[in-house]
């Protein structure tokens, strides 16, 4: 690890995050709220703002970062934006205790939407917008957003977006990376601003439409009222949210591909099939289960597909509590779950073009087993997978796996039943929000431990960065001193 | 596939299975129970060794047997022997029913243990006999023990032995295949004989020693007791049985190579480490979690590690109810029970030797993050695991998840809760017997719908012969006629 590169280049990131948190004051001035604002999100970013100039007064010759410690610096960032956010809610006084603090604000960043407060509506406007800002922030990953308002980004940049962009295909965009990312980026706040467009027009308040349009944009799914969507009681703004989270659990380079190459060419990608493909079977499914408790067939549609859309976009907005329907239905929910979004999108989980690997190279094994000379290869895209890309993915599921499951047997530790710790698991390694049983979206956080709270966010950290960074993070032999 | 080859071979396994549904008669003998034994147990061997000799009437003059074609014929004889063990049960009067049937059947020669009888001690002995007997005879394999007593088998019985042995290396034991088997099933006789014997020393019931010995060879765990081994009280009896059944989850691989190569080459084999540490790591473990409940330290120690022993080597035998441990205790024995015994053992389950390849190759994928020119192989007993054995152990993962988890979504909708349906699952997907919630020990599998017994049935046969076989049984394009 070359630690004079590693810290200027941190130096760097926290210059630009302190002026992410001040953001919030913008919205504390507007409300009356600016004292407090100042004294909590002010003097963390002055603190923060001070820390990185300290770490960039010596400018290294050259900067230097592999591969392994682009995903080092990830964390680390990761880390300390969560630390420097649970300040801010400490000092803020709205969230005291530093456990809880943390968790929330891990919850933010990584767009998992899962919260420790038990009444959401009494938090003051800028904590409120704040929470819902780290969703949009973390949509797309700290890091890219600062590489690109940062004019002096390192050569090796690549080696960073590489460790924040989500899934396995980093695909033909990396070329061109800074360009490329202002695309994405333009993409991005384009279709949060339809979606709170849309939103306002339904006659949510102005103020909840920007928390809801943050939250779906990131698919995190923090919301400003303790009941979430149900609070509305809208069927307008329902399907407005039900579409919006779909189209942000989309591969971005769908988006990209369309806005470069026309809409015929990007309605080609076979992972969006797949996407859609799930998220209608599945939604058609739950509908199915929940229908003999409905008031009517509209109603049934309106909240499954509204409750998948959610879930597989790993977003976690609520109109209703689905712990109550049958358990078939649930279990089909914790099972778009564990598949997630599009890879490249800024959903969670392990992402449909991993499972449509899994998948493939399940049925290349039945194809194999009925004629040993017969090569089948795993195509995406008509395209045959190269092994040195099918690989990583194959082995991705043994880590997704180990993370689930330890995460399962240290949350049984504190739980009342399987449901509750499985899901408390999946629904923080996916970056979902909700589980089911005692944390479902009528729930929250609130009543485990800390250490429980402590073990999930770190869940959620690892989940969202998939898995690599938090490891190498924590193995020693990453740490050995480099030039 | 060949159909008359098929015929053929099927045909002479009929023969030799009518054979050993005439063992029962024996006890019925002892018993004073021989009228009902005949007209059931007597019947259905007469029938079935008709139905063989018809089939094998006509010889083709070559059987030619692809390794696909072999898998084919191990699922067709599984299912036919089950059926014609069903009708057997139905005949007798004692389960009338004839899913319930099928269900004990197939849960015997699956060595699963999974029982739908509320009272078992009400049924005759000769029954109870032949119900056990099925787990010693499914323990190391229908078909191979056919071809063992077959002289006329067929050349290509390597493939039929490839798809009936379980997990994922067949080793270098393949070679003199006829002699091997004949080795390995004078180590399995000799075994069941010791744990017989150890049983009868210790106060057992002859009748009930037989049984239990049959339940732990062949890791299946019928007893003839409803409170299971429970019954007898007896930390004498729980101490043998435990040790028995962790014996009988070891590759016989390395009791074959003690008995060629001495003692100290057999130990030297990985999955045994890997095998016994895991046994040791999870069976502390849940000492720890029911120290607190149990009346004193040695016993938390007896029933933790009689309860580790019996579900990681798949038996099922319990010597109290599980499902009343703490939830952290619970989950370590479903993790045990997901993982199951080593290859080539008489046990199911994904097997120890592919866990560790899947930690391997986690492993693996954190050390090409770090240094990606670094190439790490995985290695087993030392050597390097070449690619195309390590290409099906990760794809095989894919397909007992999607066995897993469709499972689990289809039992769902007969579940009270995720405990049970996933358990439920994966007790038949890795043929352990118990599961846990409302199927725990103290409970069985009565209550389920028709349904749900038969896709529990399916699921045990499918995962007792790792699938393929299975998936190949089901797939149109199997049947297309071959010369």
């Amino acid at each position: 690890m070359n630690l004079h590169s590693l810290c200027y280049t941190q130096g760097r990131i926290y210059q630009i995050c302190s002026l992410l948190l001040l953001v919030p004051l913008v919205v504390a001035l507007f409300f009356g709220e600016i004292m407090p604002a100042l004294l909590s999100f002010g003097i963390v970013a002055a603190g923060l703002f001070a820390l990185g100039t300290l770490m960039t007064f010596k400018k290294p010759k050259k900067i230097r970062l592999r591969a392994s410690e682009g995903m080092v610096i990830t964390f680390l960032t990761w880390l300390s934006i969560s630390l420097a956010g649970a300040l801010a809610f400490m000092l803020a006084g709205e969230i005291p205790d530093f456990v809880n603090a943390f968790f929330e604000t891990v919850s933010g960043f990584t767009t998992t939407g899962s919260t420790i407060l038990q009444d959401v509506e009494s938090l003051s406007h800028y904590c409120l917008f704040w929470r819902s800002f780290t969703h949009f922030i973390g949509g797309m990953g700290v890091l890219v957003f600062t590489f690109v308002i940062n004019a002096d980004s390192p050569a090796d940049s690549v080696n960073i977006m590489k460790a924040e962009m989500p899934g396995p295909y980093f695909g033909k965009l990396v070329s061109r990376i800074r360009k490329t990312a202002v695309i994405l980026y333009a993409i991005y706040f384009v279709m949060t601003l339809i979606t709170f467009a849309f939103l306002c027009f339904g006659g949510m308040p102005v103020f909840d439409s920007i928390i809801h349009a943050f939250g779906a944009a990131g698919t995190g799914g923090f919301s400003n009222k303790n009941a979430s969507i149900g609070f509305y009681n809208s069927s307008y703004i329902n399907w407005v949210l039900t579409v919006a989270m779909v189209l942000f659990g989309v591969n971005f380079q769908v988006y990209f591909i369309g806005l470069r190459k026309g809409i015929r060419q990007a309605l080609r990608s076979e992972e969006l099939h797949w996407y859609l493909g799930i998220y209608l079977t599945i939604s058609m499914l739950v509908t199915l289960g929940i229908l003999r408790q409905s008031p009517n067939t509209a109603q049934a549609f309106e909240h499954s597909f509204f409750a998948v859309s959610s879930i597989m976009s790993t977003t976690g907005y609520a109109t209703l509590d689905f712990t109550l329907w049958p358990l078939v239905s649930q279990v089909l929910l914790l099972f778009v779950m564990l598949i997630g979004a599009s890879a490249g999108s800024t959903g969670g989980g392990l992402k449909v073009s991993r499972f449509v690997v899994y998948l493939k190279s399940a049925r290349q094994q039945i194809f194999q087993a009925r004629d040993q000379r017969q090569v089948v290869p795993v195509r995406v895209d008509g395209q045959i997978l190269p092994e040195s890309d099918k690989q990583p993915v194959l082995r991705y599921l043994s880590i997704y796996l180990i993370f689930l499951g330890l995460g399962t047997v240290l949350l049984s530790l504190d739980s009342p039943d399987l449901m509750t710790s499985f899901s408390a698991a999946a629904t923080a390694v996916n970056n979902v929000g909700p589980g089911f049983s005692a944390i479902g979206p009528a729930s929250n956080f609130s009543g485990f431990s800390d250490f429980t709270k402590m073990v999930l966010s770190f869940l959620m950290l690892a989940g969202r960065l998939e898995f690599l960074p938090f490891l190498l993070f924590f193995s020693p032999k990453t740490w050995q001193r480099t030039s």
